[in-house]
């Protein structure tokens, strides 16, 4: 195998290949990249055996073949060789080395057999369609923050992406939950989505595939089967298993009686908590929101380091209510509002509350109260 | 106690106060800071017994007194506020609650009584003298990642600051190393540092004080004693015991007999040494220079993962050789250099190597070898 590759284009297949090698590999060739050249194109392939990505580049290929080298090594050498170089990379499939040079600089890694590299079966899926980048990134951004972390709860790790029946019709759906919030983001149906499958979207497939979506007006190949997902641009395809368990049944936690309406200015909410949260206590992080016509007073109580109130303008007309939360759940809920306008919906404050932009029902978020 | 400043004031001054506080303290005390406001200032004072700092800012003073409390806190806090707030600090002396007021923000925090807060006894010194913080900088960032980190060799935990003939003269000097490398940074005496004590300044000091160093014209008042060192400019005042302890003879170690000459560029010689230690053991990190006329080939073998080698073009002219370094001790010294022209001095494969700018001897660094 003999080709060569401007540096930039090299380095960003690299950076996606290292990116799915998981740093701690039993098996050695786990941490390996496997690269194959002919015609005039080489590819790069990545697997932790759960995701795998390709990432198709051109290249000047002198001699077709293949091989494998250490993933994060080759990004390394390939992230400090200067700007406009272009590099070489050679096999001669004798010598258990690839050479990589470029200028005066000259490489020489240990190579493991291309044969060993595990390669994902390839599927049948059920579902075929395309999604705009933007659309992918706003239904993924805005749920993620809610996936749970707990090993346990392995059916809550990821995103559930799945056809729903929303406002205005059926949707596509994502959904994050943790048990203590909740992100419900809905996108239109696109075309051909109607007949997929639910599936859970692992936390690190959620990552991954977030680099596929940085231009906005990419379209994205999405194809889904009960077992498998894969996003493709016209260069890389991640391929991922999905989370062979079946995500609880939400719509029970989304409460539909909420009708105490508060509406605040996001930012200025998210700075006001942030602020009083700093008092509190690193383990319970509690702030109780007091509300009052037109009046919200935030508070912590610490008996340890102190205490701290803060009051802002809103807009309020129901009746006065004390309500307490979680300071972080607050902060992240907040900052997914894009808008100014936070609408908060309570019922009592042992009842989990909604939140939204505006009038917006295409992205709400549920958080439960804590007592405080 | 009740006073006002200004938000960005306070900041400065705080944050100057947390960074002393060390992060998990034994004695409660030691997380707060001492408030003192009388007339039309205030001071924030912070300890951790070794170092002390003191930062006096103008204040609006209505009742003048005294209160502690957590450096760390009320930093936060401060830190949160709105850029342009006037934040005012009360402690009404009864109820064990300093209350810091902003706009519509209000906290409360525990206090801890001021005369429990362990004051640094004053010293006297021996020697008094004034430096520009431009020169305090140069011979303190220039000779302090060759501190070591060693704790059993407690005196080489510090930058030894101290009067030395140098080039054209007496000398303030700093040097400091870890005995695989050395730094010794050469300015010229200020005026009534003649009679200065030999001190070694610890690490941490050498980091606080650094923040009293960005304005270039601001001037240093400096005093010594055998025990302690005092940095200040008109506002801060940063005491600190020195360590207890002999700094090594440094001068045996300096080579002197070194002829074998190369000239490299400094930024272009750190790239290749990053590049080819890429593929060293995260143990060894091993670096081969071979030197042959006007031409210097680095490179490093390592069994499991491979070889890299690169060619620079250098000035050269003395026969050949070949010689090790650990990478990371030659991409330091490189990265000192602040002109393109850096000067190796060597002499066999086994001895000290010397590093300079050009033909500057104010700023020299010492490497040792390594077999490879």
């Amino acid at each position: 195998m003999k080709l060569s590759i401007e540096r930039a284009t090299l380095l960003k297949a690299v950076s996606q290949a290292q990116s799915v090698v998981e740093r701690r590999n039993t098996i050695p060739i786990l941490a390996n990249v496997l690269i194959e050249a002919s015609g005039d194109h080489a590819s790069f392939r990545a697997t932790d055996l759960d995701i795998e990505v390709v990432d198709r580049v051109t290249a000047m290929v002198e001699r077709a073949g293949a091989s494998t080298v250490s993933a994060v090594t080759l990004h390394e050498i390939v992230r400090k060789l200067p700007d406009g170089a272009l590099v070489t990379l050679t096999d001669d499939g004798a010598s258990g080395r690839l050479t990589v040079e470029a200028g005066r600089s000259n490489f020489s890694l240990t190579t493991l057999p291309k044969e060993d590299f595990p390669v994902m079966a390839t599927s049948e899926y059920t579902s075929n369609f395309t999604a705009s980048a933007m659309t992918l990134r706003r239904l993924f951004d805005k749920s993620k923050f809610a996936i749970s972390t707990e090993e346990t709860r392995y059916y809550l790790n990821g995103v559930y992406m799945h056809v729903a029946e929303g406002d205005g019709g059926q949707k596509l759906r994502c959904v994050a939950t943790d048990g203590h919030r909740l992100a419900r983001i809905d996108a239109d149906l696109p075309t051909d989505a109607g007949d997929m499958p639910g599936v859970i979207v692992p936390r690190k497939t959620v990552g991954e595939m977030r680099k596929l979506l940085d231009d906005d007006d990419a379209q994205i190949a999405v194809s889904v089967s009960e077992t498998k997902v894969r996003f493709a641009t016209p260069n890389v395809t991640l391929t991922s298993k999905v989370i062979d368990g079946t995500f609880p049944d939400y719509t029970r936690v989304i409460p539909s009686g909420n009708t105490r309406k508060l509406e605040v200015d996001a930012a200025e909410f998210a700075k006001a908590v942030d602020r009083v949260a700093t008092v509190s206590s690193e383990r319970s992080r509690a702030v109780k929101l007091a509300l009052d016509e037109d009046r919200l007073i935030l508070s912590v109580n610490a008996p340890d380091s102190g205490a701290a109130e803060e009051e802002l303008a809103v807009a309020y007309g129901d009746e006065k209510l004390e309500i307490g939360f979680n300071a972080k759940y607050l902060l992240e809920i907040a900052s997914q509002v894009d808008r100014e306008n936070a609408v908060f919906l309570f019922n009592t404050s042992g009842d989990p509350t909604l939140m939204r932009e505006g009038n917006d029902t295409s992205a709400i978020y549920v958080v439960m109260p804590m007592r405080v």
